[in-house]
């Protein structure tokens, strides 16, 4: 494990500062136009540590999307480890829902999560209590809005997020994961929420799908049935999500998405699965000590549905083909094609794009 | 003390990484409108040092308030602390104004600042001198604008400050504590000056009364006197705040405020003073090693007139309720109430809101 | 050698945080109008290391600079090492191209660069190699865009830099350094390019020759020649860049600017030179061990044209008179004098600015 860490000589106090790049590079072919191009993805610092033995702490900063206030902020908080039965956070983090979503972008199989990642209800502000098994996990919490929402004379939207996981295996060799998640927001005084999903590629910014502002939105909610497994060298993952929303002028929508994704590691290593989500690879011939890495191939399927009840959002699917190399357990380089199959309805009726996107990557 | 420090092994070079995390959420009765939220207050890592003996350097930036240019910049300075009679600081840093103001936001007794903040000058870009001893303090300097006033063809404000304290009696468990301040400020071409306040309270970002940028300003002056003292668990705080507004077309304006406030540590340890300010509390009983923490009781009553000679910026008077929870010497919990009594004029004439908010703070 | 730093028990892990502060003042006189004032020049923290030996990174964020996405992000990179011939770096870091460029401005000979600074292609994200010995160095590499620039449906500019140096006599104490240099730029969709210059001065923000937006861009090049020697305390440096801008309407444009610099270090320090750029200088005598620190004086000539083919961005000379004092390693304090001789057509025809310019810095 990287980073400059140090502990005081009494114990009282330890802590870490991690870091984390991703550099990235995509080219697009086909409609909508999409602008080639490179960028961070990432860029991140973090400072965490454990202090009196019970306290933990965290900030992490994203100088990849700094701009207004307190937007760059991703894990923020406090937790307390002193209880038995749970812990309890308090700050900005993830709120704890979909299996996709929980899994540090560093260990993704994928550059980009898949299209139905548009419903995770990302980093919110909230309180949370939370417990891990190694056959179990749980997680509740109440959130505010997020950081760069600053209110003035509105209020503030809330949710309230569960989810629990089960592992009948879990020998650190073999796993099965079952996951169940839920998560309600009510919209506060604004009234509004939207979905809208890129062709799982980040260069370009442009979104695929999207079904803009749905206004009159009283509170809407996630439901998520999540499934993983895996076997040495091979594992699979997939999800299946839906969404409803319950609009004051009467005319409610319902979206969902799936996708089902499989990796398998050339060089024998095992992908770690830990506290009801992913890890990443480890490789055991490493770069620099006369190795030569890990080596993964990763297929996946993604599908997404925001048309419903008048919102014409659209409809994609899109087929991913990838490549990562782990030269270092803090290394590692990703190719990605992602093919996106067909879009149905919205703003890009009929169009195929297609993405062929790489990147390097350093974290610890 | 917590952080990551490292001293080299010649000595020559010591350094800490220390961060503070400030995450609040208010709740608003009453007029005006005010947002229920969540925000983070101040959310900053810094990184501090000595360098061959004399030389301090300090770098600290608050993710929370990023955005425009160097704009969460907060203390970033270099100072000499080699001559005798004083030391030398140019950089970016507090003007030394306003006990209330210079005591850290980590230990102020309530979650904001009384009302008479407004005429706190904040940070500038300046050279200072500067000295302390157990008894008396003395601070003065020469500021230009605040580090995001970028001119363009315009010339950037200036100022002169300085501030003196003495404490007859200063033995660790009782203190008293005398101050006056003198802040000048020419505004440079821009000509303008403005004076506002929130509601003690900072999520929601609505001032309750405010001036609005006073024009055709030439220049202005604050001064300030303070008293504190504290025996044992009990300390007393007050200070009283003058701004004379010279202006180019004869109507000059005087506004003025003042708060007093107590507090009261229920598991009696005392609340530090130092250097000519105040500092936290220390609690003897730690959560964590099987203890309780420390527990305070806080009252304040501050006063703020923003009218005069044409400028109706609203006069405000408000009480507040404070708890404060501290389970380790790094972390704090408050809990505020704030009932203002009573705005008369300006643009909230006659309303009556109120406050309750509560906060959770790593710091070190 | 300041910073935190650590390296773990195994040494598969080394790594440092260091930092840096530029606090600079600025007085103007003459035409055009540009506003007194002061700023932070830099304010940079940077997090480096060594993973598995052969694995350099780096992340430094510039927080004077803050703003849209991305936009403080100064060195952030992967290096491969393990390469007899050549290393391998892989995004955002500065184009291989100038002299004066690529000396870090902590080393500088004045507080702002010569004029010529305006062809330099600044840092971009791409991919290179380079090698370097004491007698030579090369580097040459593929880039694609700013950080800042994020296409939306346009496809980015990108180009491709090389530069070589030779260094006949480099023993520590004389040196000669001759180099070339040469950076092609296609523009993207966009299509434009633009060059201007401040007079050499940073705090108003004011330029003094602007081409403004040159529009129907195809591409770009720019050459330089560089040249510079030491002997003991006495240091002269030069270059000479020209750009050729050809536009798809016909009318190519070429610019061209030179400056030629000699410093003298009154204490008789030598200052370093290295990897083909050149180094700060290291006071023998250390203020706070009861030195008195390294004096330097500096002048330096400097000259650019940007008038061609219809653009009248205007043509500036300007002499730079210049003191530093290292009273550390760490630290610098200089003071510039300014005087631009006269500027030639643009928007600010026969204006002759002058400018006093003082700067404190710390870094490691």
């Amino acid at each position: 494990k990287g980073g400059i860490g140090v502990k005081t000589r009494d114990g009282k106090f330890e802590s870490k500062l991690g870091g984390r790049l991703q550099a990235d590079a995509a080219s697009y072919s086909g409609q909508p136009e999409m602008g080639d191009g490179s960028e961070f993805r990432r860029a991140r610092i973090s400072y965490s540590g454990t202090m009196y033995n019970v306290w933990d702490f965290k900030l992490e900063y994203d100088f990849a999307s700094t701009g207004s206030n307190g937007r760059g902020i991703t894990d923020a908080y406090l937790a307390y480890t002193g209880f038995e039965p749970m812990d309890i956070t308090v700050g900005n983090f993830k709120t704890p829902f979909s299996l996709d979503y929980l899994t540090s972008a560093n260990n993704t199989l994928f550059m980009e999560r898949a299209l139905p990642n548009a419903f995770s209800s990302g980093r919110k502000m909230g309180i949370m209590a939370s417990n891990e098994t190694t056959h179990w996990s749980w997680a509740t919490g109440i959130f505010g809005d997020s950081i760069t929402n600053k209110g003035g004379q509105n209020d503030e939207g809330w949710g309230a997020t569960a989810r629990g996981t089960w592992a009948p295996i879990n020998d650190g060799v073999h796993f099965v994961h079952l996951g169940l998640g839920l998560n309600y927001r009510d919209t506060g005084d604004s009234g509004k929420v939207g979905f809208d999903s890129e062709a799982e590629s980040h260069v370009s910014g442009v979104s695929i799908i999207d079904t803009g502002d749905i206004t009159s939105v009283a509170d809407y909610y996630n439901i998520g049935a999540e499934l993983a497994a895996g076997h040495g060298p091979y594992s699979v993952q997939g999800e299946y999500i839906t969404t409803k929303v319950n609009r004051n002028n009467g005319k409610d929508a319902d979206f969902d998405g799936w996708y089902l994704q499989a990796g398998y590691i050339l060089t024998g290593e095992t992908r770690q699965y830990k506290n009801g989500v992913m890890g990443g690879v480890k490789p055991s011939s490493i770069v620099g000590e006369g190795g030569y890495g890990a080596w993964e191939l990763a297929l996946r399927y993604s599908s997404l549905d925001l048309s419903d009840a008048g919102i014409d959002g659209g409809e994609a699917d899109a087929m991913t083909y990838g490549v990562n190399w782990y030269p270092t357990p803090t290394l590692r380089f990703s190719a990605n094609y992602v093919d996106v199959l067909e879009v149905d309805g919205g703003p890009n009726d009929n169009d195929e794009p297609s993405v062929f996107q790489v990147r390097s990557q350093w974290a610890f």
